[in-house]
């Protein structure tokens, strides 16, 4: 089974209470790769500049991610500046779109012969296009924000009714619906078509719904964020990363796939940029997911 | 076993968004002591005046609570009027103490002799003068409030060093230790001396936390909140209350107590005042503990 990864790839600068960072590795298709390459081989579709730095390129490579899908445009590759004064909020000082301007996915046959399809946070008009180019068979699921809820979403709408899964945040899912309370704001996203309906909550830990279903998962108690950029991405990542290996989509694999999101977004916040996804180990994940396990059970 | 409970016992008038209500039962020892009630006999202490209804006594007989620490004063029952904007906050509008301004808690030898203690959330001073009547023999428990931080830190303190269990919501515990993380927070009040400290977190459940001890549960998801008034209170009563029926402090115990207290704070937001809290059924109770259960484990 493979994993297909739609999304964008950044050089972002970041400042945080801890730190800040100059035009390190970022974007949606690069943090759910890494954390997906602990369960398969992610297949990563995304466009970069050619100031792009080569070593990310065997980074990513040496990680077990495929990039046949990755096209390298003569410009500069996407950049995005951010400053996190609280960590659930990014206040964006500066975006330059570069190549990612005219990002038009083609996916290679290896790609479009894939099983299971994450479309990361990117306008939901390249979302669409992605679905259109791998037909209807394939279990895929989709990531957005705010940004697109607010400019394009009917567009928005269309994915959401196309797509198996949707990962979206407990503010977004209520902008979308208009509903305050997030049970009542999932079961609407549900009617739209998708069959399970992911809602992150930041260090509240996630709920994930389906028509009959319902399963709460914790936030990993994480002693220091460091950067929290990239925790949705990297989330749905170990998630659709773990269900493609497992290669099911039943109840228990999907309440384990959210334990995995969980573990990789909580490595992922604990380092500024990529660092400590490129290193974590898969024993590490496992030791995290095992903890879970007993601070859950009762 | 028993359960002994002090804290306040008031007349409430409150506004939230679902509606309004006048001089309802309300307080955090008659929230405490209708959840705890479904797990052991509580043994309430407080204080009301003579307007006090007399079917409010009647009914908290026929639920089971044992009343000889009731104390009825000539004057006026106290009284507390607020109002949700937002579900997390009460704006208080008026405050008329009446009889409970020269509260002194005197335990009767039924309480003196009691297992299990619960000090509701009323002044630290009272809180300090019940633990010096029961001596240090007894399982002990205190709640609080972020009024009681700001003006009797001291006082607080000192009674947080001489219980086992604190409650505490997360917003109080990052006020109280002035630390954001709330693990840091909680492992904080740990080093004063209490072996658990559970941290409530609204909708998004609780987290307790002990020495070598972590358990988290979920909110339980209630479709529509109509008043949050005594939740803390319940989840207290809940939790104290199967601890007293088992008798234990055992890990295991714990958790179920949590899950326990969860319920009935779920019960006690689905109606004004204490009407769910008081017609809930244990049948009821356990169902939604059995639904946790399969919404958490995996």
């Amino acid at each position: 089974m493979s994993l297909v990864i739609v999304g964008s790839i950044a050089l972002d600068s970041i400042t945080t209470p801890n730190g800040s960072i100059t035009d390190a590795l970022g974007g949606s298709a690069i943090y759910a790769s890494l954390a997906a390459r602990h369960f398969c081989e992610p297949h990563l579709v995304g466009v970069v500049g050619n100031d792009f730095p080569i070593s990310s390129l065997q980074m990513l490579k040496k990680r077990g991610i495929n990039i046949d899908g990755l096209e390298i445009k003569t410009g500069k590759t996407f950049r995005w500046k951010g400053e996190y004064q609280q960590w659930n909020y990014a206040l964006t000082q500066e975006t330059q779109l570069n190549v990612f301007a005219d990002f038009d996915p083609q996916l290679p046959s290896s790609c479009i012969a894939g099983d299971f399809l994450l479309l990361g946070n990117i306008h939901p008009a390249l979302q669409l296009s992605v679905l259109n180019q791998i037909g209807t068979h394939k279990l895929s699921s989709c990531d957005t924000m705010n940004y697109w809820i607010d400019r394009t979403y009917i567009q928005l709408l269309e994915v959401i009714k196309r797509v198996d899964i949707v990962f979206i945040n407990e503010e977004e899912i209520r902008t979308l619906t208009t509903l305050q309370n997030v049970y009542s704001a999932g079961q609407k996203v549900l009617e739209l078509g998708p069959r399970i309906v992911v809602i992150k909550r930041g260090e509240y830990g996630s709920v994930v719904m389906g028509r009959n279903f319902l399963f709460f998962a914790p936030g990993y108690p994480v002693k220091e964020i460091i950067d929290p950029t990239g925790a949705g991405d990297s989330f749905a990542g170990g998630f659709m990363g773990y269900l493609t290996k497992v290669g099911k989509f039943d109840e228990q694999t999907i309440k384990e796939a959210t334990i995995y999101g969980t573990v990789m977004a909580s490595y992922n916040v604990s380092s500024f940029s990529t660092q400590v996804l490129e290193s974590v180990e898969k024993y590490e994940i496992d030791k995290r997911k095992k903890e879970l396990h007993e601070w859950v059970e009762f």
